[in-house]
């Protein structure tokens, strides 16, 4: 098999080192940037360095476009362009629908491997990167069985689990999980630096505010670039996050207990169900350990507890605006808790608890 | 000095215990729960229990209301109406502005400590619990300064850190940096939920989701409590958060790249300040690591790159669905990120690398 990677960072050269050495194939690399073919070749991510698109993929039994998500139109369609009749082109986008409907070609399926980041270049390519990741193809009814039984053959061949979704669910779903949280993040740090008004860091209130906002201000050319991808779904996602904090809104001028305890439950049931907790599966407690903040501290913690057979459910950790100390957050299951307690005082470390912050 | 504890769970009990042993008081406690002050009485957080809110309060230097923070006012009222001229009563409660406002007494004087939450019980006080937390006090400009001076001497005796702020900010703060929060993770998993339409438990997308709504659904009565108690606050909250939703999808739909990109760069320069990462002190690179869900492996992991002088500047752990597995997201120093990567490998475990999710 041939396969034409275009674009050569981690996750191109990802799958070209997982193609050459798993699938058997011939891979031919093709960047803007020289160096990072060359770097593909020296890492045995790549067979050859192709210097253009034709020459690239005319030979191609699969093509995977690996671009930023914003290009991947225009570069798949001039792969389509000079690809074979039987040639199965691909991409590895965050955004499915806006692709699948601009490429009208029976020989294009979408696809979206939950693995790595554009971001990160050929270097940290790995040939485990997608090691039993979902990789997401979106086939149309239109779309061919021979060229989507190749690529379904061929992700599962790298390692991945090939699972067919519509593009709009596809897309529903990322902005729920993944896009929308990123932009709730960035308005939560916006909102919290117009309250302190300049008035320097945070108080210290423990993990959920970071917690929250921990993807603030990601990358912002990738993402940049996702939000603008899929951004019908994700305003359709700022939509009815609009409603839902309007109704609650309505519910605290209102004073309305009842309304906001059920509202309340309502989100414990979501979340326990979105993240598989059983309904008697997620009694934890949780402890805030204040630590130094040296390598180390965190195996004597983790060490101590997991020698005497307590799992840790969850666990955070909050380096203080200092550097010199943090806070780690554990949640271990409510029946060992007094046993973490004094297994983390007899370390000499302060517990808190507490839900708050 | 005598002091009198006016709700006897995890920070009343706190209070108590600190309260003997390091500023020397005689404690009275009163609770609804008989049981809790008997308990209290056990465990050294309390020297007697009284009956009624008269006895508790009659003779009391310092009464500490530490009710649900609905229930501060009606108590607090009643405590001042049999406590004698020169006795300070202050509460616990997260929120502070309509409490102050509420109670027109110079002897009264808000108070917040930023440790435990109001709903575990007495068994798990602690001397300790305070120990280096802030403890907001909202002193009126016509508070006297003698009843606040022994009350921030007697915080400080506590070993927690007084500090005065106006009642408005405090709540504004909050809001901000814990409430909202709340209010949005309960949004999220409202939202993530219908977008998967009952389809089951998440993708494998990695730990934001997971960290963006670690707080959803957390206590019901106790939150519902929190909500309305600082509600003025939240709501003044919610409608910047909503202004600034309508602002990014507007940009959105208009396409409009570069305003994104740099509301994007906006949010990573407010969250470095809030968090007081330095503008040359963030340089780091997240790695994920698929674990054995068992008790130690993630001291392996810790304990492997603290020996080797690695750094975790920030670390989450996300259980997968089945319980089996799961995986550890570490945030450590990009100079260093070679060096970890390899470590990891080297357990044998999986590493991935990557900022989307």
């Amino acid at each position: 098999m041939r396969v034409a990677i275009l674009g050569v960072g981690l996750i191109g050269g990802s799958i070209g080192l997982a193609a050459r050495s798993r699938a058997g194939a011939h891979v031919t690399g093709l960047d803007p940037d020289g160096a990072a073919t060359t770097e593909g070749i020296t890492l045995g991510a790549l067979d050859a360095a192709a210097s253009d698109i034709r020459s690239a993929v005319s030979e191609a039994d699969v093509v995977v476009v690996c671009v930023p998500v914003g290009s991947v139109v225009g570069v798949a369609t001039e792969a389509l362009a000079h690809a074979g009749p039987d040639t199965v082109v691909t991409d590895v986008g965050s955004a499915k629908a806006p692709i699948v409907s601009a490429i009208d070609d029976p020989r294009f399926i979408g696809g979206h491997p939950l693995a790595g980041a554009e971001t990160a270049g050929v270097r940290h390519a790995r040939e485990d990167l997608v090691d039993g990741a979902p990789w997401y193809l979106t086939p149309r009814p239109g779309t061919p069985g021979v060229p989507f039984e190749r690529l379904t053959r061929f992700v599962a061949a790298l390692g991945a689990r090939p699972q067919a979704i519509d593009p709009e669910t596809h897309d529903r779903v990322m902005a729920a999980v993944s896009h929308l949280p990123h932009v709730v993040a960035n308005v939560l740090v916006a909102q919290a630096a117009r309250a302190l008004d300049g008035d320097g860091t945070l108080p210290a209130t423990g993990p959920s505010f970071r917690d929250a906002t921990r993807v603030a201000g990601a990358n912002t050319s990738m993402w940049t670039d996702i939000y603008l991808a899929n951004r019908d779904a994700l305003v359709a996602g700022i939509d009815d996050a609009l409603a839902r904090l309007t109704a609650v809104r309505a519910d605290l001028v209102a004073g309305n207990a009842d309304a906001i305890a059920a509202w309340n439950d309502a989100a414990r049931d979501d979340r326990d169900a979105l993240l598989g907790v059983g309904p008697h599966g997620g009694d934890v407690v949780q402890l805030r350990v204040a630590v130094p903040n040296r390598p180390g501290v965190i195996a004597d913690l983790a060490l101590t507890l997991g020698r005497a057979g307590v799992n840790i459910d969850d666990m955070t950790l909050a380096p203080a605006p200092d550097d010199e100390t943090g806070e780690v957050a554990l949640w271990v299951p409510a029946a060992r808790a007094d046993q973490a307690r004094s297994l983390v005082t007899g370390l000499g470390l302060a517990v808190r608890e507490g839900e708050e912050g």
